[in-house]
């Protein structure tokens, strides 16, 4: 695709649509919105537009389509596989002064939402009601990003993906429509589901402006345990055997030693260098919250595991979860000199013992420091390394694993993304994971974006 | 769309794929094949096939995509809304014969079944793994007929629909091409969504050869309840109430004091003649199953219900729901000289009293008989009508209740259908559920089947 530079007379255009202050081909802006939290090469855009109204959008995006230029929609920046960088320049669509919480409609569990809410603000407004929006990515991220990766997190094990929570959509295409996708019930079965297609499809088929989200009541009682092992495949297989039994945790999480080491230095906790599993159950009973962890502690202690703490205290564990939202950016405080990459790959939870221990074949021995932890009660595994920029004799031998581990996944039954969507990254696995259907979604994304302005250079290899 | 009869040619082609037993041109067989469980007209294909492989569908379908001539799957023939008619005859599949479940993994909760198998012999398959699949349409319903519909039922309320427990398909296109959408992973933001776009297409962009559905635990604990309310509209306050408070049943069905009549008289049961909840709570927990049941009870009194019986016993609830399935026949049953039609609208809950009060001054003087009942926790309503099949007066008043009843959802921010489908009784509805994504459903249509052949005039007006 030939696109188009920014041009003086397009800048003239937006300046009749946006007010001044809202646009900036500023350097320090550009750089801002050249890249995202992974290690992919940054890239500028030509012009920076923060919208406030879904028309403004829209005339944006029209125009750019006439004129070629590319459009890339920006939440908060917190993507990890390059899905927001501006491959190819053009204009990127700042959302984030589009944050307003429209309405809560907590009779319906439903709030209506801007895309550029952040949702812990989202959760914090609802706290009082005694709800909260589930999808939990960690990073402060935007509810737009959020629904463009059907981003999700340590509670999707529970709740769903943010693809089980977004009820409605209120999506611009590229010629500049305005359509609404999706209904404010639970259920539907009328006509094709374009909801969920825009849902994870990374900005690259519609820039969502306004969505309804559902809301869940925040549960009575809680109980968080840590069991610790000495081998992270009897750690792996716990988690198997946990969900296997039928237990149905809100989280079970695990990290390495090498992890744990990150957050006992970096985030001043205490917990014993070994493999953990952190689990969280809870539910509107007390009775069933504490049987789900008896069962889970007699599981851990089959496996032979070191030590199972049941009973943490809310702040202690509230203290282990920030931490281990935060693992990405502690491990870069940990080797400063090195940069992040990461895999996120997500098999059947059957074989997630299987693809623990080949993981750990291929990490065990190297040079380059490399973590292994993830959601595992969903099957989803991150392998994290620390790479010398400059070194590409480690970034070789990174690729390959992160390569083969994906290969494996994907043979699994799996797939190359549980939750951190393609973007850049992970494009080169697309083929092997869909085959033939690959064809039919770069059909899907000619049908809505015949130009290919919106978010080009992603997902398709 | 110019369709081509099936000619003699035809047959020989057809015949050199599908053994000759399983290919009918009889006009029983044409008969039978002809119409579902709706009221809507019937429509004899021309020719009826059995096949037993997925080669055989891609074959034939590829083969009738050259020819012009229409295909419609057919499951178990139990849709509502003319979903399976084939309204342009051509060629019918019917999937009776691709009824295996092909694999059991109960260590994922999935299993692998062709679209022929019937959901409850399916259930009956797993009772003693203690796993079950939660969708529960009611009737005799084939898998792949229920991800055509994206149907759901009585438990639907806390499992989702058939979209919710669908993980993978494999899919033959208009053009004879077979491919797979989905994974067999709890999550993925890997690509485009292709998965939900085919679950709910009701056979208009592909036909299902094999899915992967997900299972579910069967819960330890269960309690099953009626209230009986001597006025609707605090039936229907009370099932609003019970979801505001935050409960999650596992079953929220309301019934008119008149459909109460005809289950006591058609199915023997003995239920108080008033409007009656039917409420069932389950859990891992007796006590929670127990505060449960104890709030909705409190809800229930404070709105004045005449009775709340709690504690249903297991073979007295079995009764109970069966009959609620059975509640469209019983109809037939009670009314022999007349004919069954039945909204499917679906409401956000904080409207569904709304909607109840709207629906029974409709409906309370009319010479018509005229049934109120529905998955009311999900806001789901169902409004049948048992009308005279030669008379025009009665069709012209009950097609309008309809249009009245299903515009008021729309506008309360529902949808047309809840559960049933498109089909052919409820595309006059869709422009105006869907406004201008209605064009890009149809888009899609035309990308996966620009001949037209899949299931022609279902979903688009």
């Amino acid at each position: 695709m030939e696109y188009k530079r920014v041009s003086e007379e397009d800048i003239r255009f937006i300046q009749k649509i946006v007010s001044e202050d809202r646009i900036s081909q500023g350097i320090s802006n550009l750089n801002l919105h050249s890249v995202d939290q992974s290690h992919h090469k940054p890239s500028l855009p030509e012009l920076v537009i923060w919208p406030i109204e879904e028309e403004e959008v829209s005339k944006i995006v029209s125009y750019a389509n006439e004129r070629l230029i590319p459009v890339t929609a920006w939440g908060a920046g917190t993507s990890l596989e390059g899905n927001s960088i501006p491959v190819y320049g053009g204009i990127v669509l700042d959302f984030s002064m589009m944050n307003k919480i429209l309405q809560i409609r907590e009779e319906d569990f439903q709030a209506d939402v801007q895309p550029g809410v952040i949702y812990q603000d989202l959760n914090h407004k609802l706290r009082h009601k005694g709800l909260f929006f589930p999808p939990d990515p960690g990073a402060r991220a935007s509810i737009g990003g959020m629904i463009g990766n059907n981003a999700s997190g340590i509670r999707s094990i529970r709740y769903g993906s943010t693809r089980e929570n977004v009820l409605r959509l209120k999506v611009v295409l590229a010629n500049g429509q305005i359509i609404e996708v999706g209904k404010n019930t639970q259920k539907s079965s009328s006509g094709y589901d374009l909801l969920r297609l825009f849902v994870g499809s990374e900005g690259t088929l519609g820039i969502v402006v306004e969505a309804t989200v559902r809301l869940r009541g925040i549960p009575e009682y809680f109980s968080a345990c840590l069991a610790s092992f000495r081998d992270i495949y009897s750690a792996s297989e716990a988690v198997f055997q946990i969900i296997k039994a039928g237990l149905e945790p809100t989280c079970l999480e695990i990290m390495d030693s090498r992890c744990v080491e990150v957050v006992n230095r970096i985030n001043g906790l205490n917990l014993r260098q070994l493999h953990t599993l952190i689990i969280e159950f809870d539910g509107s009973s007390k009775e069933a919250v504490k049987d789900s962890v008896d069962i889970c502690e007699q599981i851990c202690r089959e496996l032979k595991c070191e030590e199972f703490i049941s009973g943490v205290e809310r702040d202690e564990y509230k203290r282990i979860i920030d931490a281990r939202h935060l693992l990405g950016e502690s491990m870069r405080k940990y080797h400063p000199a090195r940069v992040h990459t990461v895999t996120d790959v997500a098999v059947p939870i059957s074989k997630f013992p299987e693809l623990i221990l080949f993981s750990e074949g291929l990490t065990k021995n190297i040079k380059v420091p490399a973590y292994i932890f993830g959601h595992a009660g969903e099957g989803n595994l991150h392998l994290a390394f620390m790479v010398k920029e400059q070194d590409a004799e480690e970034w070789k031998l990174v690729d390959e694993i992160k390569d083969r581990v994906t290969d494996m996944a994907i043979e699994l039954g799996g797939t190359c993304t549980g939750e951190h969507g393609v973007g850049i990254g992970k494009r080169k696995y697309m083929k092997k994971e869909h085959g033939n259907s690959l064809f039919w979604m770069k059909k899907i994304k000619e049908l809505f974006d015949p130009n290919g302005i919106l978010n080009p250079a992603k997902i398709f290899p």
